[in-house]
Formats: structure tokens, C-alpha cells, sequence
């Protein structure tokens, strides 16, 4: 079987993008043979603005129905597959949409929002961000919030989470967890990446490791090609298993950097201070996967490395497919 | 000078009241002399609910000026007890209402908010409550809206947060803060009690201790009697000296226990688990200052300790109004 012919057969999942969305990206998401893409855009919004995130993507889906449609369990998935559409699961980079209510975790559950990253950057009332100075670990509330996503089916990520409320966060969760977009520290140390003893952890716990694009945690940096990204890849598959690793590409598309929504990220909570230059200074994704459209490039390096048409399908989203039946279960179903 | 004629000519400030506010707990403000209290019953509102703290505030003003009067200054306190009103001070004991918005601050305390609890017993953006499990101290967003309240001028209160936050606070605050309500861990070894070594921090920084009439916090309970009171309220003044020791009472009037707003502070904002018995269990003021009108009562058992009549002003309220005229200035004026 060839790359392309693989690549249109598998179901493909991308575990994080956070473009301006627009009908010009449903476009490429179908041109990159995208079967579904966790869109989550929302880093810093509150209760009012997540309602709106969400209202948004309702009208992006009526709108565009003939490209996406809505993911609300993984036979969505299957069912876009078969429609040749892209799967839009809703998702979120931050809790902070809950504010200080635990009781509208389960309204955003029946608005379509399976995935939630527990924090972003830093502190909320959940946890530590990776940018905050100091990480206490999951507080009360985070608890709660964390019980509640698996009692009633929402996937927890934890890619910007800090440490300590990581780790507490896969030993206390009853549902696999993932870390949708993220790179190994062992083979860059800066502080976004995570360490394997994580990776371990969220791994043996059942859950998924998605690696990221972001090319400050590639060794080549902004030099990286598809390959680099396929490097780390196979870093973390020798390391937790070809079961636990899926892809997370982190794709901005049309999101100029620096420009506001950038800037915007790179504050805490969206005004308060600087937290890094990610904003502004050049940031390029791998040469050969620099934009959704180029996805079978993807398939085609893999083949090229060797990999087993088994093992791709695997990558590609079979392992997502498996984190997803499993976390979206309402508990006691 | 007798007892009653001392009282009525000091000033006598309350550096927190948390009751059910209404005419006839004003007027027993009246009867007991009090010449100004830290009114913060709000402790788990947002945004909008914090708006309406403040117009709930506006309104008991206009209907009742010949009772009270608003607090804004030092200034205002002395046209209080020349005017024979008591002042109102707009408090909160939970910095919620900013939620996520550095920019609010400036905006409460246009609108009168003098005195913020940083955080009210769990985990919120800017740090930890005595009732979080661990505390990590200040978050970098904490940083941020304890340098907002010293520019602007907003008395920074840690009577329910967590010892590491607290420490951290008055290390780095540039104005002096207070622990409005609170008793000595020495004389009993409870969490809600502070130890020594954060009295003596908050007291070396220039900062005010009000000492609380919370029966838990003293060692007889709720047996225990005015007298105990002054002996809580003397081993702190031995312990940081005169100049640092004030009174916050905690009076709760008119807010039954059990009852629905006590079983609603006693949950984690509001609505999630239960954190404490405080809400359901018998708690009785000590007795001989049970009740606001019983203020003159502290006067007169100071007397009959023997305590100078200097003494007794700054206990009474001249501590607090050195403290609230430093904390007040915004920073450059």
C-alpha cells in the first residue's frame, strides 16, 4: 500500500489546534486528510466567553456542514470518517470557563466540550500552570473538578499543567488522561517539555501522549524538519509503548506572531504580566509539516522510517480513538 | 475618666463584621459606640455579585444616614465620631470578585473597597487559604494584585489564608497589612489560629493583628468569657507590642447557625465540599461581649485590668487608624 492510499484509509486525529478558525482551514483540514481535530482555541476566557466559544463552533458546524461536523463520542469520529468530513471535538486549554462553579463542568459536558485541559501557564483554582513558580499539586477544588470530568466523561489534558498537579492529577484520575501536545525533556531540556517520568506515569495509567510541532522543544528549533518531529516520536514510543502516543500538532494557523491573540496567550490570564516571548519572537513549524495540509507528508516519512502500516494506523489515531471511548464514558456506563 | 466616658470619647474601630446587615444592626453599632467597622460579608462572590455588595452598600447608606456613613479615609473615620454615626468601611475577605482581572482592583477601590481578604480558606488566583491541604505561597498573579493594592491603596487582609501566602505577603508588600480577625496559636493549637511567628512578621512590617472573638480560637471555647478575650488580646500585645494589636471581632448577627448562609461560607466557593463544621455547630461570642452593644463592656473590663487610657485608644482604634492611613495612601502620594 502506498503513503497516500494508507494515509486516506486511516482515521487521523490531531490532538490539539488552536488556528483562527474559518472555513479555509475546515478546507485544508480536508485537504491534510484530518479526520478529527481537538479545536481548542480557549486559553484565559470565563464563563460568558466560554458559552460563546461554544455558540461560535455551532455556527461554524451549520455553516459548514458539508467540511466538519461535531464530535461528541468516538462513533462521531467513525461516522465523520465515513462522511469524509472532519470531526470537530470542542475543547479547551484552560478550566477557567468553570470559574469557581464545579456544577458547570457537567453543563459544558452536554454542550459538547469532551476535552479540558486542567490549567494554562499557571495557577487557577484547579492547579499549577508549568509557568508558575511554584506548583502545590492539585488543590480541593481540583479534586472536585477532576472527579467530576470523570464522572460525567470529559478527556482531562494536561500539557501546560505543572508538574506536581500532573502527577497528582494520573494518580488520582479514574479515566486515562492525556497530554495532547508535548515534547520529550530528555531530548531538549526547557521547561514546557515534559520528563519522562511523566510520560511514564500518563502512560501507565492508560493515557495518551500527543507530540507537539512547537518547534522551541525540538533540538533543531526552528530548523527542524519532519523527520526531528519523527525523531521525538520515536523517542517517546521506545519509551512508553507504541500504544500511548498519537500526534498533538499544535497548529496556528492563520494566528499572526506576533500579533494580539498571541500576545493575548502570553499574558497571565489574557492582562496581567508577561509570562514569555512565545508571542512575539519567529516560531516555524518542521519543514515537510509546516501546515494542516501537509498531514500525509507525515504518513509518507513514517513509511519511509520502516514502520509498520499497523503501527501507523496506530499513530495516527488509533490510540486516540482508544483514550477517547474510554475517558468519554460517563462513569457507571 | 470612668469607663463609659472613655469609651464614648475614644475611637473604636471593629476590623471585621460579617452579620446580616439591616437598620437595627446599625443602630446597635450606635449604642455600642463603634465609630467604624470593616463590613465583609462577602466571601465567595464574583464579579457581579461583588458590584452588587457594593450597591447593596449605597443603598444602606442613603436609607440610614443618620446612622452611618461612608468610609473612604482616614478622614471620613474622624468625621464619624464627630458626627455620632458609625463609619462603614467596605471589606471583603476574599479577593473573588476580581476574578481573573487585574484591573478590577482599581475599580473597587473607586468604588470604596478599602479592605481585601486575599483569600477566604482554599485556593484562589492569587494563593492559598488556611484550608488548603498545602499552599505554595503567592502565585505570580498574587504578586501582581498585592503590588495593585499598594499602588491603589487597599488594606491587604490574611486573617483566613494560608500561612505560606501569608509570610509571603508581608515580605513583599510595600504597605502595611493586617490579620483583621484572628487568635494566637500558642494559647490554642488550632489551624485557624496564627502562630507567633507570623503575628511578630505581620507586626516588624508595620502591620495592625485584630484580635477575634471566634470562641474555637480561645481556650475555654464557647465558656470562654470577655476576660479570656483580654488575656488572648493581651499575650499578643506582649508578643508585638502595643503599638500592633487592635480588635476584630467577627460578629455575625443575625445570621443563624445553623442556617443558609453560614452552611454556604462553610462549602469551597460557595457550592462544592463541605470544608468545615463551622457552619452547623453551637458557637458562642464570649460571654460580656457577645453582642455589638456590648462594646463598652471591653473598655471597662480594660480599665479594670489596670491599662492605661493611652493603651486603651490604640487598642480601641488608634492602631488601626495609623495602619488604615499608611495602607490607604495610594503609593506616591
Amino acid at each position: 500500500m502506498n503513503a497516500n492510499l494508507l494515509h486516506q484509509q486511516s482515521i487521523v486525529i490531531d490532538g490539539l489546534q488552536t488556528c483562527d478558525w474559518s472555513r479555509s482551514i475546515f478546507e485544508e483540514m480536508r485537504a491534510g486528510g484530518v479526520t478529527a481535530v481537538n479545536c481548542a482555541s480557549l486559553l484565559w476566557e470565563n464563563f460568558h466567553e466560554g458559552i460563546g466559544y461554544v455558540a461560535q463552533w455551532k455556527r461554524f458546524l451549520r455553516e459548514n456542514d458539508d467540511l466538519i461536523r461535531p464530535v461528541r463520542s468516538v462513533a462521531d469520529i467513525h461516522a465523520a470518517k465515513r462522511e469524509n468530513r472532519t470531526g470537530i471535538i470542542i475543547g479547551w486549554q484552560n478550566t477557567s470557563p468553570l470559574e469557581d462553579k464545579l456544577e458547570y463542568l457537567e453543563i459544558f459536558k452536554d454542550l459538547g466540550v469532551n476535552m479540558m485541559q486542567l490549567t494554562y501557564n499557571t495557577q487557577n483554582y484547579s492547579g499549577a500552570g508549568y509557568l508558575e513558580e511554584r506548583d502545590s499539586g492539585l488543590t480541593g477544588f481540583g479534586r472536585e473538578v477532576l472527579a467530576e470530568m470523570n464522572r460525567v466523561g470529559v478527556l482531562c489534558d494536561l500539557s501546560h499543567v505543572g508538574e506536581t498537579t500532573a502527577a497528582d492529577v494520573i494518580n488520582l484520575s479514574r479515566a486515562p488522561v492525556c497530554i495532547s501536545h508535548v515534547l520529550p525533556r530528555a531530548l531538549k531540556d526547557v521547561k514546557r517539555n515534559k520528563p519522562d517520568e511523566l510520560l511514564l506515569g500518563c502512560a501507565r495509567q492508560g493515557g495518551l501522549i500527543g507530540i507537539s510541532l512547537f518547534a522551541p522543544g525540538l533540538k533543531a528549533g526552528n530548523e527542524a524538519t519532519v523527520d526531528d518531529y519523527l525523531d521525538a516520536m520515536s523517542y517517546v514510543i521506545e519509551l512508553v509503548g507504541e500504544d500511548h502516543v498519537g500526534i498533538g500538532t499544535d497548529f496556528s494557523q492563520d494566528r499572526p506572531r506576533p500579533g494580539p491573540w498571541l500576545l493575548w496567550a502570553n499574558r497571565d490570564k489574557g492582562s496581567a504580566r508577561k509570562l514569555t516571548e512565545f508571542g512575539s519572537v519567529k516560531i516555524s513549524k518542521p519543514q515537510g509539516i509546516a501546515r494542516i495540509r501537509e498531514f500525509p507528508h507525515l504518513t509518507e516519512r513514517m513509511i519511509a522510517r520502516g514502520w509498520s502500516h499497523r503501527l501507523i494506523a496506530k499513530l495516527l489515531g488509533g490510540n486516540w480513538l482508544r483514550v477517547m471511548e474510554t475517558a468519554w464514558q460517563p462513569a457507571g456506563h
